[in-house]
């Protein structure tokens, strides 16, 4: 990266650059030891070109938030099938959330682990990321719940509890799965398969640990 | 407290009043912000008596995350009833899980939002009592599959996969029900019951909601 001449690099592509080197080096250093001298030397960039384009350390995390929350919302949104049962409209979109956040597992641990405590406006923007999901997540349940013939069944408080529940069993998950290696197999794979996230989570939500024990499991096709 | 004699108060009484003042000012202010000014003046003492007794923001704040672990653990193990099936004692450890973060908000949010993310040492305290907890879920589940008489049926990985869905779910929770005011009921309570938020999670988990949504419960007494 160090070779590539600045003058030829138009300016959206150069910003993109700055901001992976930027989501790598503030997932693995954290936001207050990242330096604007890493990003630079990650981006192969001098540090006044990573000042003049973004500004500040301050609005390159903003940036940076804003591109991989957004980047979130459209994988699981495009994974989602449309039209379909909402269980398995949950499933599809579990299934792209791991796998987004499997493929991208520095800019999940920026928005999962860094943004949401690093104090204002951050905190703000992974929040409104994470209201928009438990929107989506809460109207499956709901639709879940008519189409079981169950309308009024669960209260409206309780289906906000199930979707913060949901989603926070898939953050707690998603970060695991990134975070595990599996010792003493090296040359394997080192990760769960995303579909295999996917489906203990899918299993667990919908058929409960209790069905779980006794063998049941959730199936797509039912 | 401002009116406090600084002689008359034992050593031990006077770290504790100092770091409930730190654990409400970490709490609301976020450990980057929050200054020792204030943690002394919320105390009520000096602020060299503060550096005296507990030596730097960093110590304090070690100090503060090491007090509030071990209040959560110890509040989640004397809940649980021992000698009862696994989901008796998942449901009581839940009970108490809710009631302690209900009842200490701030402790809640330190470990939760501050601790985790502002590198080490103190995400490793947080992680070793979040490890504490998995090990304790991570059992109960065994125990309920073997108790079914389905030993072997969930594989090892899956069953560490539950236990951090399981517990990301009751973090998710804890922080909703933190955070939640009913608006429009301003004079009664404004959060709803640690009972009804361990109970929504308990059906969420055991029975799953494919159940919930067809009206089937979990009950403790089954």
């Amino acid at each position: 990266m160090g070779a590539v001449k600045s003058k030829r690099v138009p300016r959206a592509v150069r910003e993109q650059q700055m901001m992976d080197a930027a989501v790598r080096t503030f997932a693995r250093r954290g936001y207050r030891a990242a330096s604007m001298d890493e990003i630079a030397e990650v981006a192969g960039v001098s540090k006044p070109l990573v000042y003049l384009y973004l500004n500040s350390k301050d609005d390159l995390f903003s940036a940076v938030i804003r591109r991989e929350s957004e980047a979130l919302v459209a994988a699981v949104t495009a994974a989602v099938e449309p039209g379909v049962p909402a269980d398995r409209q949950l499933w599809s979109g579990l299934k792209g959330f791991f796998a987004h956040t499997a493929e991208n597992p520095d800019g999940w641990a920026v928005l999962h682990q860094q943004a949401r405590t690093q104090g204002e406006p951050f905190a703000r923007e992974v929040a409104a990321m994470r209201a928009e999901i438990m929107v989506f997540v809460t109207t499956l349940i709901d639709a879940a719940a008519k189409e079981a013939g169950c309308d009024g069944e669960l209260a409206e408080r309780e289906v906000a509890g199930l979707a913060h529940a949901l989603v926070g069993a898939a953050e707690s998950l998603a970060e695991w799965a990134n975070a595990r290696t599996d010792e003493g197999t090296s040359g394997e794979r080192e990760h769960p398969a995303a579909k295999d996230t996917a489906a203990t989570l899918m299993n667990f939500a919908w058929a409960g640990l209790g069905r779980l024990i006794t063998g049941e499991r959730w199936a797509p096709g039912t």
